[in-house]
């Protein structure tokens, strides 16, 4: 069977290991550390960095197919694999947009695809100042800046106040290596996922388009599908999606992150080419996962059918405690297996720090049950992995 | 996160090792040979000889548990490795039952539960020759034989179509180290399985009651749940399992194999305490699947809930054709996903030799889908995965 080699040795390369196991592979990923999530599980471990060109040469030597758990690689090296003759999935071509916040605004602009009103503040400092100062008033200073590259989970975006703030940012952020950019605030009801997959080929698959509700600027729950959402409005989120995708020349998962604004417009925020978190869902609540569905495309194979298995499923994500609970995680997942003997729950192997993911819990709702309901118990169960505490107060001694 | 050892490497330990990752571990396995399904997927490799005690000793250090992909560790080792302080689970006095089907036979009826008339055909051969003269012409010649330890898939049972025959598999087979025993061939509808875990601290949770197709001695088909069985019986199937893994202390997953008689009746047939063929549906159509149960049973973990996902779900074995098909595995897996995207197929690593179970497909049917519809997909799939012909003979160039 094919050798796939994912770049990156995180829970999005662990999960993928899982998927590619029942695929009768074994995924082969360059870790920075036998500790990393995914080089616990795998037995096909090339320990090496991601900057480093001979380390991922190492790493691709003999694969089918090379992909990544982030967007961290250098472009140049991805080039330079692809004149190697690697076959590298997504593409150079295609992840230089998802590296590049600015290119990707640009290109999707160029499409026709909705964006928010964005301005370019790279180049010379003190005309990128004047550009943002332009921009501020004309937005009303209902603006965001943002690293142009490198920033994820909240990182490299800051949530600004006023003209002061955002200058204050801009003083403190731009100059050195990184480039800024900055954006109108859109005004939306709530943040809708939609992800793809794409194959070689050409194939595209959609899975239901979900809502995100993101905490501290990450990701906490998801809800699949995303609740009342106007199946004309997710249709065209799907096929923004697709056509993205195939436009880009992306292979494999892709998400596009959106707003949908106060009247039921959409505009694309942002843009991962790998498995994502708002993806998670799909592990308990689709026919194929987005792991394997990757896995599908980068190896072009058939893409699987993207059903949801139920009428909801709802994701939240296990985050590392301010504080680590008295309880260790062995003994958390006792309880929550006593009390919720339905959560699926998929720890990455990680050690917890404040807000750093360190696993999910999937419910998977019952025929006819609220989405409220399912979301109130993974939250429920996702807290209590995090905290040692039950939301609702339960003490089993009382 | 406690590390949990298992003994074998075959394709038992290579789906449990799936399982081990969602709950944030990494299975250990020891394997004969880094080729074997699960060594191949495993960060966590001890290479050695299930019958060494010193590997045995090697694997289990620093684990909080050791188990099994399958039954053919010395007894005597277990009992050494249970003197050390290691948490056998099973332990040595369960697992012996599954060792053993003269035991097992004389324990299950000293438990009043039903099993087919019997005959002990160990110790002196000529006497034992004598025994099973008796009971053949007490049962018509209506007998089966079996080998009292180490036979599975078809391997240690004949069928014999009478006295001569019976007498011949006696002579060819008894001394030696082979202990034999005879057994009344029962007059079934069907064969059932009921799949049950059971935790240290006393918990028992049962799966639907499923129906097994055989072929050639060995598990082809699985239909989940057993189609048309009477709750009553299914209840009782359920009950004398959980009873039994009580009654023996088992710990871990135990698959109970019953014989349905014409008339209703259940009488056991065969026990094995481990993840079980009849119980690979599971990972698709169950909300836990065995092999998470059987981590978290070991583990002394509350069990998972066992409720089915669906209202059918169909499992087919992947078995090695006779001659190999000139399409690669890789190719099979291709145009099986072109036609069957929502096929969910587990391959394990394995080498193709004829009749060899090197894989199975889920099928999880759709709403109101008939069990004969679900049945017919998943032996298509599982047919073309082995073959490279469709059943059906599809040809997507006609």
């Amino acid at each position: 069977m094919p050798t796939v080699t994912m770049i990156g040795g995180g829970q999005l390369a662990r999960m993928t290991h899982q998927a590619a196991i029942a695929l009768g592979q074994c995924l082969r990923v360059l870790a920075a550390s036998p500790g990393d999530p995914a080089a616990q599980v795998s037995a096909d471990v090339v320990l090496g960095s991601h900057d480093e060109l001979d380390d991922l040469r190492t790493a691709a030597a003999g694969a089918v197919a090379l992909t990544f758990d982030h967007e961290g690689v250098p472009l140049e090296h991805l080039r330079a694999l692809e004149a190697d003759g690697v076959a590298v999935r997504p593409p150079s071509k295609a992840l230089r947009f998802a590296q590049d916040k600015l290119d990707m605004r640009n290109r999707l602009s160029d499409l026709g695809l909705p964006v928010p009103e964005y301005a370019d503040l790279s180049g010379d400092v003190a005309s990128a100042r004047e550009r943002l100062i332009a921009f501020g008033e004309a937005n009303r200073w209902d603006v965001v800046i943002k690293a142009v590259r490198g920033g994820y989970d909240g990182r490299g975006v800051w949530l600004v106040g006023g003209r002061d703030e955002a200058l204050d940012v801009f003083d403190a952020q731009s100059g050195g290596d990184t480039v800024l950019m900055a954006e109108q605030k859109v005004t939306m009801r709530r943040e809708l996922s939609a992800m793809v997959a794409r194959s070689p080929y050409g194939q595209g698959a959609a899975w239901p388009v979900v809502e995100t509700v993101q905490r501290n600027g990450q990701c906490a729950v998801v809800l699949a599908p995303a609740p009342d959402l106007d199946p004309e409005v997710a249709e065209r989120a799907q096929q923004m999606a697709l056509r993205l995708a195939d436009e880009l020349g992306v292979v494999g998962a892709m998400a596009m992150e959106l707003f949908e604004t106060a009247d039921g417009e959409l505009v694309v925020n942002e843009l991962a080419m790998r498995p994502h978190n708002s993806g998670h869902w799909t592990m308990d609540g689709a026919v194929t996962s987005q792991f394997e569905q990757h896995l599908r495309a980068v190896l072009d194979y058939p893409l699987g059918d993207t059903s949801a298995r139920a009428e909801v499923t709802v994701m939240a994500n296990v985050l590392g405690a301010e504080r680590a609970p008295a309880m260790s995680v062995d003994e958390r997942m006792h309880h929550l297996f006593a009390r919720m003997p339905d959560a699926k729950v998929h720890m990455y192997g990680k050690g917890e720090r404040a807000d750093r993911k360190v696993g999910h819990v999937n419910i998977v709702g019952r025929p006819g049950e609220d989405v409220a309901v399912v979301r109130e118990r993974a939250e429920r169960a996702a807290h209590w992995m995090s905290h040692a505490v039950w939301t609702d107060g339960w003490n089993p001694h009382d």
